[in-house]
């Protein structure tokens, strides 16, 4: 008998968490066993599958988080910077792997982490996909070989409702280039571009952000020289890219000890 | 007998100059007759090809523009606003045809031009590129086909040294787009984006900047829906490109009557 | 009170009727009314969401098509030329708009649509995607005005599933750029380039077919000349525009008098 | 007082010789001091600068290789097979740097180079530019990370008068792929795609060439996920490009110990 691990999402409710649900159903090699919401939530209680619109799964709605945990190998959990401190206890708790792909955590919230990391696998990443992960490391290696008389430039394009520019990833993708040059992001960063800015700083990394339609995620990391560029490119095309990524990291997880791990550990790059 | 308009060529020793000297001596269907700099430059009264640092080319330097303008069929002209006043009323004694390619012409010293153009012609434009005075067309043609489901962004790239962002072209791209959909582009354009900047605002116009290398010159026009994009592209590789606009031009206007016209005129769109 | 028209999908229970039927149900614009399958179907009789996996719309799947297009007023079809035929009488007979994405469909069999076309509107396109017509219409529009200066090259990217090259797309686009020059197709069309191929023929018409991952498609028209390119693109990122588009034409053509129309008449180009 | 090695050129009167000489004179890091033609050529004993249509440089066009050579620290030579080998023995005898960028060498011919490997410095690259050397690495490693469920595709184009397809570049690029797979090219390249070709094979690795207007070179390597696509890009933008490469190479061998090296070794990559 095969054993699939047995998955909990939480914030089930939200887009990312549906997307989560409907990625571990479609996978072989997971299986849903839990879908948590905060207290209060009018799909606590609810079954999943019905709450979603679509036919039952067996698989009730619950604001317990441990009670739901306990019953899994990992969680997945794509929420708030408060919310997946909880989770982390609770999961470290449970012994399950906790993958975290929530957005905006301090550094002070991510060194809380640590305690839990004591006892469980903890996974956490700013981008999930397993592309984007890979950019940031070709991206650190070629600004490492390429002298200032290559011009860095980070273009990015994401969808019309996107209320931040640069993108996470962007600035990523800068902090990996920075690192390669040995240079602080802080101190070469050239943002909003706009009137008359003067010529380029030789060895200022560029920002530029272009938002339309339903892009779900493009970066470009451009080395300009004399007579030639290489450029580096990733585009996502499918927001299930993440869900899967997340999905792949809760699986790796499964035989590694307790501690911190990010993408990267589970690209083996 | 075959006959090639003769051309004369004003501000000979500038950068552009030199590219518009040898554009006319690389051609088969036109001859250099002339070469002008303004009084008391030390080109004055040299052979143009030694004072370019190459063999005789049996034409000196002059800073008589009305004799140099009287032997010819043609004067191009990449100077100065004010210069290209003058020379306007020159060519136009010599009924040469006059193409400006000079930036930077208020709307006032535009007006200037019209007595000229009683007595000649006079081809004018911003950007003497077959290839984006068509992208122009279709920006207009484009935007107002699709509506504001489609976001538009203008795009650009160009070299290291340029001091100004975004490129006069881009901008003529954007009022392009703004016409073909109605709207003024000052009600609608989004440049500089960076930080909180919030969701795009419906029927925005974009402008983004990218600064590298020594790229000639790169526009696109992106048009993003719902689950598919247009983008109309043009690249500039070679600075010759304006200067082989430029000649075409001046041998276009050889049997048009007197007037003011532009590249959309000359590429017959 | 809102008039919204009722729209009929046949072919409801396979990938593109599935899809068809989820985007009407996501417009404010139209209600869906109906749903056919052929007789023996095993969805016939049921409720249509149901058979979707999903909660029950109250529209039964039904094998009688008259009386289906007679509650409507349009059918979107995406099935196969024989059922079309008999389809577009019924559908005129209904006197309601018959949208047809069907492809594969002989001269023969377009041409026996004109009985139809007498009664009602009919509209038929190879391709419904709003951009991807656009780019048909600007393809032919460039390639008049560039002469073979230019070089044509048609290139395009689909999913690794496909199976013949180039697209049906990359081909109706070759056919517009050589339309543009006045020449045929056939006698400049220049594929699957590879070994001694000798210098690019002056005039040919290039092709060239990407395939890889799940890319929807995307499809380049570039125009190649010296120190410039034009490129004029499409992607298609989702396959729901095609039936977007359809539902488009669909409510394009509620007020319009019978006859065959494309989606150049609905996009107004 | 700064020393300057002295480089002498071979075939010197053709384009890439010529182009040669204009970036060595361009260069404040090197000085011309000898250019080499063979036995009869009508530039021997000319002064290379009048030979290339200029002001005199102060260097005569000699066919003694040996007399330039014991004059020079380094050898730039893009010439013809059985000329380099000759050239490698006296370039050997000068102790001189000898850069190579001749193409065509059979594995036989390169054999012969050893010999004089053991008394001087050769650096031989099938591509001069640094950013194609690194995008050759680059290639390998993202081949290596990701497995067969991302599709390898390479897309070159080139200017009009190539007259074989894929590039030499692409087909390098095509067997790094391979080799990070750990797979022969031969095995798995997939070319000329045109027709009924059925679905692409997993495992292959895919070229496709695009001919057109006066493309210096351009290449893709694209990794085609599901939901994501990584795009490794180089941009040749300027034929100089390999002649500054050559340059490079030439100064940075100055102080090293005699042996072959390729550009790999020149970027220290």
């Amino acid at each position: 008998m095969t054993h699939k691990p047995g998955i909990v999402i939480t914030g089930a409710s939200g887009r990312m968490g549906q997307m989560l649900i409907k990625t571990v159903l479609d996978s072989d090699k997971a299986t849903l066993v839990g879908a948590v919401e905060r207290g209060g939530h009018d799909w606590v209680g609810r079954d999943v599958g019905e709450a979603m619109g679509g036919v039952p799964l067996g698989v009730t709605v619950t604001d317990d988080a441990l009670e739901a945990f306990s019953k899994a190998q990992a969680v997945i959990d794509f929420t708030a910077p408060e919310a997946t401190l909880e989770f982390a206890a609770l999961a470290a708790q449970a012994r399950a792997v906790h993958v975290i792909g929530t957005t905006g955590m301090t550094d002070e919230q991510i060194a809380q982490l640590a305690p839990a990391a004591r006892h469980a696998v903890i996974v956490r990443a700013g981008n999930m996909s397993l592309g984007v992960n890979l950019l940031v490391q070709l991206t650190k290696k070629v600004a490492a070989a390429l002298d200032e008389d290559f011009d860095i430039e980070v273009i990015e394009a994401h969808h019309h409702h996107k209320v931040d520019a640069p993108s996470g990833t962007a600035l990523m993708l800068g902090e990996a280039a920075a690192e390669g040059r040995g240079v602080k992001l802080a101190d070469v960063s050239d943002r909003g571009r706009d009137g008359i800015t003067g010529a380029r700083k030789r060895g200022d990394i560029g920002f530029t952000a272009i938002r339309g339609g339903d892009i779900v995620g493009e970066h470009d990391v451009l080395f300009a020289g004399a007579g030639e560029r290489i450029v580096l490119r990733h585009m996502a095309t499918d927001r299930a890219l993440f869900a899967r990524g997340a999905l792949k990291a809760a699986l790796w997880g499964q035989d590694k000890s307790p501690g911190e791990y990010d993408m990267i550990d589970v690209l083996g790059l």
